[in-house]
This record gives C-alpha cells, sequence and structure tokens, in this order.
C-alpha cells in the first residue's frame, strides 16, 4: 500500500481576520485551526504532514513540536499550485498525496477516509460539497455518465453551469507521481498571476485519471475561514456538534446552545450540565455531577457525585467524591479536594490539599496550605502565605476548628484537635489541641458620640 | 357524563437515556416528565389517574403522593396494549379512559380537552400530527371521505402511504368498556412480539366506532422523549413559550432564548430581566423588578421596585420594597430583608432578618442574624454563628455602625445605636449606644527590615 | 436644495406593551426606542425634527434636550394622519418632509437618504417592503407598469391583491406644501373613524405625483414594536448586527448570539469576547484585550493587553495597559488601574487610583483610596473609609505591603515602604519603611474543651 502524505496549505496572510495573528493560528474550540487540521492528518496515518508556512510562519511552526510534521516554507505567495510545489521534493514517487488547508479546519477523518483508502495511481479523489448557495465557488461539471470533466469557475461559468450546486472544495487526493509531472507544467497565466492547484483537474481528466468524487456529511466540513464571522460560525458547529455528543452518552445540558467545549471532555453517567459552563483544556467529570450556571472548568479532574454550584471557577484542579463547590467558589491550580468537602461561596484556593470532610464555606482565602481531615474553616480566613518575596505554607492537622475572621501567618502549623479563637491572627505554631487566640479584650465604653457630617 | 380516567404509560426503561434513572423521571424545566402529564391529567379533571410502572417502580412512586393517582404495576414490558391492559381492573365500565404517556410531557391539557370532551361510547378520539418528516411513524390513512380507517406502520407501508404525512401520537381516548373488549383480544404475533395498543384502532374502525381526530397546535406537544437530545428540544420549546408568557404579560426580556424557568414564576408589571437568568421553584416578581445578568432566583418573594444586580443566587429569600441585590450576593434560605435594604458585592446571608433602611455592602458574611433598621454593617463583617457544633444568633439593634472587619461571636446582642469599632472581635452584649472596641493598640515600628528571598 | 423636516410620531399608547411607560420610551440595546429615530433624523441632516406626543408625552420630552427636535402636542390620537397635521404649521412652505415612527426604531440612514435624496417636489417617496407573509398590512398595488398606483388594505383587498407581497411601512416623504394641501383634506369616513395618513398616497397619484419607491436591506428595518415580543425580536437582531461589526472589525466572538452590546463599544485589533458579555454606556477596548465570560462592563475605557476574566463587573473606570482583572472582580466607577495592575477575586474598588505595578489580589474592598506603584494588598484587606456620615481617603505610598486581614481606617496615609503587619487595624498614619502592626498576642491555651451539643 502505497504511504499517505498529507501536505496542509497554512502560508496565507488572511488580511480580512485584521489581525496580526497568521490565520491558521486563530483559534476554534480552544486550539488553532491548523491544530485541527494537523489531528485529522494524524488520525489518517499520514507518514508525513508536509505543512506550508509563509505569513507568520515562525509563529506557526509554535502550533506544534511534533516530528511527524515537516515544514515547508514558501517565500512567495503565488498560489495554492505553487503552494503544494514547494512540498514535492519531499513527497516519495510512490506517496499518495491528500491536499488540505490550514483554514478548512473541521473535515471529518472519516471523510477524508473514504477518499484516500480507495485511491489508486489511476484515480484522482476529489472532495467536492453541494451548497444552497454555491455562488463564489467553482462548479463540477459532469458528463452525461455523471463523471467529472472539469471544474469551471464562477466567472467563467455559463449560465447552466452557474446552475450547478456541486462545488470544488479543494481538498484532493492523488498520486505523488502525477503531482510531480503536473504541478511544474501550471500556468500562471491567469488574471491573478497565480498557479492554480485546480487546473491539476483537467490535467487528470486529460491523462485519463477516474475523478472519485466523495462529499461530506455536512457542508460545515469543508468550510474555509476568510473571515472572523465564519471563524465564530464554524465555532458554533463545532460546539454543536460536541453538545450532541455529550447528550449521546448521557449527559443532560439545559441549553445544548449554551455550552462551550474547549478541549477534551469526557464524562460518567448522569450527569447535568446547566446553562452557559464553559470547559478548556482537559477536563473529566464522574457520574452524577452536576455544574451549574455560568462555571467555568479548565483542566480538572472531578469525581462522582460531585455538585459545582452557579458561577464556580476552576482550574488545575482535583475534585473528590461527592465534594460541595460554590456558588462563587475559585478553586486555582494544584487544589485538590478530597470526598465530601465543600469550598463555599467567595472562597479562593489555590495549592491547597484539603481532607476528607474539612470545609471551607464563606469568604475565605486558603492558599499553599495542607488541611487535615473534618476542619472547619469559619469565615473571613486568610492564610498569609505571602511575605512579599517568599511564599510559605500552612498545615493544618485534623479536626482543627479555625474561628471566623483568622489571619494564618505561614509558616505555621496548626496541631491536630486545635480551636482558633474568632479574629485571631496566628503567627505562632499551635499544639494538638490548644485554643489559640489572639485577641484584644472588648471594651464597652458609654456616652459615645457619633461622628458628625463635617463639610 | 363518563368519569374520566387517565392512564399514564411508565413503565419503560429509555436505555437510550444512558440513565440509572427511569426515563419519565428525568427533569424537564425542573421537575419529572411524569409529573407534568400527571399535572395535565388532573387539569383534565381526572377521577383517578392510572399510571403503569415497572423498570424502577419504585423511584417512580416517589413522583408524587397524591391520592389521584392510582399506581399500577406492570411486572413484564410486554408492549403498550399490554400495559393499558394492566389497568383494566381498575377502570370502571362507564369511565371514560386517556391513555398519555410519561415520556411524552408537554401536551397541553386543551389540546386534550378537546378530544376528551367530545368522546362518547360511539367514538374513539384520536390524536394524530402532520410532520413535515414522518420516517418512522405509524401513518394515518383516511377513505375518500377523510374518515379514518388504519395506522399502517412505516414497514408495512406502501409507496402512497409512505407519502401521508399525518401520523399517530399515541394519545387516543375512548370508553373503557370498549378497553375491556379489545384489550384481551390483541394478539402478538408480530415481529417484537409485543401487544400493540394502536391495534386497537383497526378494532374500532371494525366496530364501527367514529374515529374523531385531533390535532395538537404544535408538533412538540406530542414529541415523545427517547434520548437526551429529544428531552433538550423540549426543554427548550418549554422555555421559549415561557418567554412568550413573561413578554405577554408585561416583561421585558433581554434575549427570549436566554431564559430559564423552572418552576413557577409570577410577575408584576415592568419587569427587566436580562441575559441568563435561572428562576427554580417558586418565584414572585413584584412590579418595576429588575433581575441583572446571569441571576440563579430559587423559591423567593421580591417585592415591588426591587434591582438585582449581575451575578446574585438568591435562594429562599423574602425581598422587600426598593431593595438592592449584589451584583454577587448570595442570598441563603430564610433571608429576609425589608424595604430599602442592601446587600451587596461578595456578601452571604442566611436565616437573616434585615430592617428597612439596613445595609450589608460588602464582603460579609451575616447569618443567623436579626438586624434592626438602618444598620450599616461594614465591609469584612463575620458573624461567628458557629462554634462548631452549636449556631447561634446574632442580634443588632436600629440604628447601629458595625465597623469594617467585625467579627460578631453569637450569641451576641448589640444594642441600638451602638458603634462597633473596625477590626473589633465582639465577644459580649453590647447596650444601647455604646461604643465596643477590641483593638490592640497600633504600633508603628523603625527601622524595619522586609523578608529577603530565601532559597 | 429643499431643507429636510422630520415628522416623528411619537403619541400612542402602545397599550400592548402592558407598560405604566410610554412606547417609544422602552429601551432597545440601551436606550429608548424615540431616541434611535431622532438618532437617525439627525444622521439624515434634518433642519428640525417634528416629534408628535400626546400619551406620556412629559416622560416622553425628556428623552432628549436637544434643540434640533421640536416637541408637538397631539391632544388627541385622531389617527396618522392627525398626528402628522399637528405638525403642520412648523413646516416650511419649501421644506420636505419625511415621516418616522417612534416605534419603529430600527432604520438605517442608508435606507432614508436614498429615499430623501431623490425627493422633488413632484415625487412622493415611499418605502415599501417584500415580506414572506404580508398578512395584515397594507397591499402595494402597481399597475401593468410597474407604477405605484394604490395601498389596499388587507380588510379591503381582493384575493389577486391578497397575494401581493410587498407592503407599505407607513414611511414616506414628501414636499410640505403637498402635506399642507392633502391633510386638511383627510377624511375619516372608516370604520375606526381616525384619519389615515395612508391616504395621501391616493391624493399624490390623484395629482400625478410620482410614487417613488425604496425598500430597505432589511425587513427588521420597519418592523414596528407593539409589543414585548417584537421588541425582544427587534433587540436581537440589532445585537446580531453590532456582533457582526465587531467581527468584521477584527474582534473575535466565542458566540455571537451571546453578547448584548448597550451603547457604544468601540475596539482595537484582536480582541477576544468570550460568551455572554454585556456592554453598556460607552466603552473602548484597546488591542489585544480579552474579556472571559459573563462579564458586564460599563462606562469604561480599557488599555492594550488587558486581560478580564470571567464574572468580572466594571464601571466608570479607566484600565491601564496589561491590566489583569477579575475573576469575580467588582471595579466601581472612579476606579483607575494604571498599567500592569492586578484586582482579582472577591474584590472591590471605588473611586480607587492604583499605581503601576500594583496588586490588590483577593477578598478586599478597597474604596476612596489611592494606591502608589508596586503595593501589595493582602487578602482581606478593608478600607474603612466610611464612619457612619463621613467618607474619608485612604492613601498608601509606593512599594507599601498590606498584610492580609487589616483595617485601614481612614483617613490614613501610610507612607512608602511601609510593611502593615497582617490582621492589623490601621488607624493612625504610617512614616516612611516603617512596619505598622497592631495586634494582640497570641496565647496558646491548653486543657481547652470543645463546645458541646446544646439541646
Amino acid at each position: 500500500m502505497s504511504p499517505l502524505h498529507v501536505v496542509i496549505l497554512a502560508a496565507g496572510q488572511g488580511s480580512r481576520m485584521k489581525s496580526s495573528l497568521p490565520k491558521v493560528l486563530h483559534s476554534l474550540a480552544g486550539r488553532p485551526m491548523l491544530h485541527h487540521v494537523i489531528g485529522t492528518a494524524r488520525q489518517l496515518g499520514a507518514e508525513k504532514i508536509h505543512t506550508v508556512i509563509g505569513h507568520g510562519g515562525d509563529k506557526v511552526r509554535e502550533v506544534t513540536t511534533e516530528s511527524l510534521v515537516n515544514w515547508v516554507v514558501q517565500e512567495q505567495q503565488l498560489g495554492t499550485g505553487h503552494a503544494v510545489a514547494q512540498a514535492l521534493p519531499h513527497l516519495p514517487d510512490d506517496a499518495h498525496v491528500l491536499i488540505l488547508y490550514g483554514d478548512v479546519p473541521l473535515t471529518r477523518a472519516d471523510t477524508l477516509n473514504a477518499m484516500v483508502e480507495s485511491l489508486d495511481d489511476s484515480t484522482l479523489g476529489l472532495l467536492t460539497v453541494t451548497l444552497d448557495n454555491p455562488q463564489g465557488y467553482g462548479r463540477i461539471v459532469r458528463d452525461a455518465d455523471g463523471k467529472v470533466t472539469s471544474i469551471v469557475e464562477q466567472k467563467d461559468a455559463s449560465a447552466d453551469q452557474l446552475a450547478i450546486r456541486e462545488v470544488n472544495t479543494g481538498i484532493l487526493a492523488v498520486a505523488a507521481k502525477h503531482l510531480k509531472t503536473w504541478l511544474p507544467a501550471l500556468s500562471n497565466a491567469n488574471a491573478q498571476g497565480e498557479y492554480y492547484l485546480t487546473d491539476i483537474i483537467a490535467m487528470a481528466v486529460e491523462h485519463n485519471l477516474k475523478i472519485s468524487v466523495s462529499q461530506p456529511e455536512d457542508p460545515f466540513e469543508v468550510q474555509g475561514v476568510n473571515n472572523r464571522l465564519q471563524l465564530a460560525e464554524l465555532e458554533r458547529w463545532f460546539q454543536k456538534r460536541e453538545a450532541e455528543r455529550l447528550m449521546t452518552e448521557g449527559a443532560t445540558l439545559a441549553d445544548p446552545a449554551r455550552i462551550d467545549v474547549r478541549g477534551e471532555l469526557t464524562i460518567g453517567n448522569d450527569i447535568l450540565i446547566d446553562v452557559n459552563v464553559v470547559f478548556e483544556g482537559k477536563v473529566s467529570l464522574g457520574s452524577n455531577v452536576s455544574v451549574g450556571p455560568g462555571c467555568v472548568i479548565r483542566d480538572a479532574v472531578i469525581a462522582d457525585g460531585v455538585h459545582i454550584h452557579a458561577h464556580s471557577v476552576i482550574e488545575g484542579a482535583v475534585i473528590g467524591n461527592n465534594a460541595q463547590i460554590g456558588p462563587f467558589a475559585r478553586i486555582r491550580p494544584g487544589t485538590k479536594l478530597a470526598a465530601n468537602t465543600k469550598v463555599g461561596n467567595f472562597v479562593e484556593t489555590k495549592k491547597t490539599v484539603v481532607g476528607e470532610g474539612s470545609k471551607i464555606n464563606h469568604l475565605s482565602y486558603v492558599g499553599d496550605a495542607s488541611l487535615g481531615r473534618n476542619v472547619n474553616v469559619g469565615a473571613g480566613t486568610i492564610t498569609c502565605n505571602y511575605d512579599g518575596v517568599n511564599k510559605f505554607r500552612t498545615v493544618i492537622g485534623d479536626g482543627v476548628f479555625v474561628g471566623s475572621n483568622t489571619s494564618l501567618v505561614a509558616p505555621v502549623l496548626i496541631g491536630a484537635g486545635v480551636t482558633v479563637g474568632a479574629g485571631s491572627t496566628i503567627t505562632r505554631n499551635v499544639e494538638d489541641n490548644e485554643l489559640a487566640v489572639a485577641r484584644a479584650r472588648q471594651r464597652n465604653i458609654e456616652g459615645w458620640e457619633r461622628p458628625k457630617k463635617t463639610d
């Protein structure tokens, strides 16, 4: 079997994006468009992925370091035919070559597999799509037997041809040896002075190759992105499919049109996801997890039975079984909550390990800390982990009760079973089972006159 | 007039839901699908609602304790005809019987009333629907006079019949005495080996009953739920109708596609509801209320002129006239705010009664507390209501000024007109008009060396 | 060239709005519908804008104080012809007159310009629209040459006429002198007993004026608002267009259907706006700004490179280059953040000026304050700016380190380089480089017995 080589055209500037970022680096579902296309090529089992770069090429190279990708520089952008020609020296003679585009990010691997698998040396595989409105696209002209005979551009099309709704996507596959013959023979004698890859279709017909046509399930698979409206359209289509996947796998979504998955979300059974939740990076949700409205969850492992209430923001955390989070919780990286823990409203944690059954219910900052089991952290507790230059840890033993409005000045060790009086600033270690207080005596003063309004 | 008995089929497993929850218990707009159907049956004035349960029947029973519902167990699921047959012993001979489905939750009572009211012993009422795409449904075959003659299943339909877009919904009404004759006569000699309720249509025709057809206003009324995509579709349809109801009643919605009402929402005049608000349980909004974006409100009574700012979460609360809430307020159950109160950002209240004109503007936890009128609670105030095992109340008199960063260790009484100095931890009661302070002396120390960077 | 006078009909009650607010004052994209229409008239270069008011006229007048607007009172609402007639005394004989409607808010100036510019004394400019469903509207009847001959109301239309999909919008332009002849000649001999402006079309035809027809690009341009469903439809159309404008100008929107711009939003290059962001008033975003999900931003100037994280609420603020805001930040009016500042979660600022590089990262209220450069404000810091009647400022010098859970009782000056110990209540000024502490001694007490469960 011939090895598959993929050529991805990714050299365009994308001036209609109005951006300093090269077009193929614009994000779709949390990663660059080109990253999607490279991923698809990898799924197809490509031996090598030749990615033709030009505008902003140095930035584009940063999209991946994987060795499967061979960066090919196109110094001048002289058309799609010219772009593919830059990759010719890297294509083995016996290879089959699939041409993809860095700004056509969502073609499914299944769709392309159908093209690639049936390919032989006497066939050119062409991906076409039938559009309600074919305006502007090259029409697929077929003879009486339905055989493709040519592609006619919009401006060259007759009235009959303009009525054709099957159009060229630009995606095609053919043996490398043909490309090596045909591409050097392309002409730029056209209005734009460019070498068009499309022109090889006519060459293939002329050389009696069979044009084998496939079509995607959905036109969005072959939609290119030239501006941010199209980017947004594809983003929403991607998210719609992702929502359908989650529902099919057993998640209840309050509104499939109001969820965003930008990365990899895996789920257990009987998940409830309320409106406007955003997932980023790698997130896994165990079974019987509920996520409230407006939550943002990034790179997190959430175990079974966890309830995340409205407007919580979680990043880089591991959350144990049956934990209760939020509303309005801010869980920052390095947080590890054991089973049956609670982190409530207006609480921030960071690099904090919380033992089973412990609770931080309200208005606290607990950072760089370790809490044992069954600790109760009162409202308004602050771990003073930073002295302006260094960060220190706070260690709290099992069963500690931290009174409200307490400051714990790290480094500090609070032994098991300790009680800390409300309003204390704790600067020294406390032994097991001690009561620690740091509090001035209350004075009640009679005859106090309230301030008067000045000016 | 014949009494109406409703039979609801609710025994199915719903394996395509991929859930451990019986299908009919999946929530739509905040309550189980079956609960919607039982509610509809009650609206129709049913004398008894026979609910046929099977898979997860014990859980299903918990959906309601009302005596109108008679639970009928179908031990084996042998088809819809078999399911209805389980209810036969409970149906009086003179009853009219309406067959509904626990997984078809949103049929309007008006639609069913039209069927039920015109029923007599020589008529079978059949609910059909005309679909753009009838694929998969049983087609309604009519004779030249428009009379229904049979229902033909997809697989048995001729090309002509396949073109029929009027299909069977499964919902029908007929006299009990006919069911008692027909159901025992059903055969399971079919591919699935099941007893199909649909087969009684042919029997009705054979017995010269008139088939009286009604149709719903909207196909969603008869859409069944077999998977979570369909559940989400119905959820959004329900919410769309609810949004339209609210707008018709005089609410301005910033976006009718971004509101969720899961329960019972009643409104006064000139309400503004911004995007992404979620209402749950029983909520009433007075006139001239505005609700900011992202708010979640559950079981609350909100009086006239209240402004609830962005991202506030309110539950189990009574809010007085012209109160100002949020943004980022968390009002928990048992909160009762009088008129002209303010609860501001990052404030949590719980079992707290706040008198007229009082303010808790910033970053406070005020729980298990009673505040008089015109109290000003400074930022960072915490009621220390919990000693680890017991909860105690804080009582604050009229006109008290609580300085910022104060801890109030309950039980404690703060008399009227008291001033509490900022940063105090108050553990003893304070008499009217006293100043209470509990604060260490400030020392300013020269020659202080800042910590150096370690490691 | 004839001066342009615009007459805006704004006297209707709008009973289907179910509102105590006059219909034309209902907001669309953050400002009254009438305000949109007046703005459009101003864009057209109107010499005067005669606004006919009736119901709630006094409230309506408050919509603008600009002298271009002449308020004309229609005491009794006797029809559209009668309404325009009230403006006749104010129309110069040589004027061209454009009739607009206060409840048709979104006609584009370009659309109207096309009508107005080509107008001469022998022409009546008529805006029509072709609808898929023309039900209820007056049909535009044309002769064999395509010349408009009359407008036929729904109830008077023949079957042929009912099939016409081109309908009258009510918007028209004609020389004042014609109006002065025609309007007094209108009859109210019709079912409603009203004087209809539409009837002047027949008069124009009779007087051999040319009827010059224009059409809007989109039917929403001429959609009137009679109820809140229509108001919401127009709101969403407005927001859709606004989203498209932002994307065309180079903003990436995570979801164009989930953004609200209620006012004037200007943007730099390479902006990212996540889902459910609401902009109000006048907001400018510099280049490379990102705005996280659920943010609400009102009247703010945001410089280049600023990142605003999820669920932040910003109002009346100026934010410097590369500042980091949120999540869950509440920036209130009068806040001015210099470059490279950070305001983090659960932090509120108000009338606060923050110097370059300073950080208020967590759970703080910093109001009525000035912070120098490179200040670090610890978690739980509160400026006690209010003594119950007066507000005072807190001034903090460069390089200050404020320990956590600190209360700063204003007025107070904290010199440059000062360190404030955690948990302190600072009531007196602190000189440069001093350490200030106000903290009770910590006591660790052995043999402490935890409280027991009472009751």
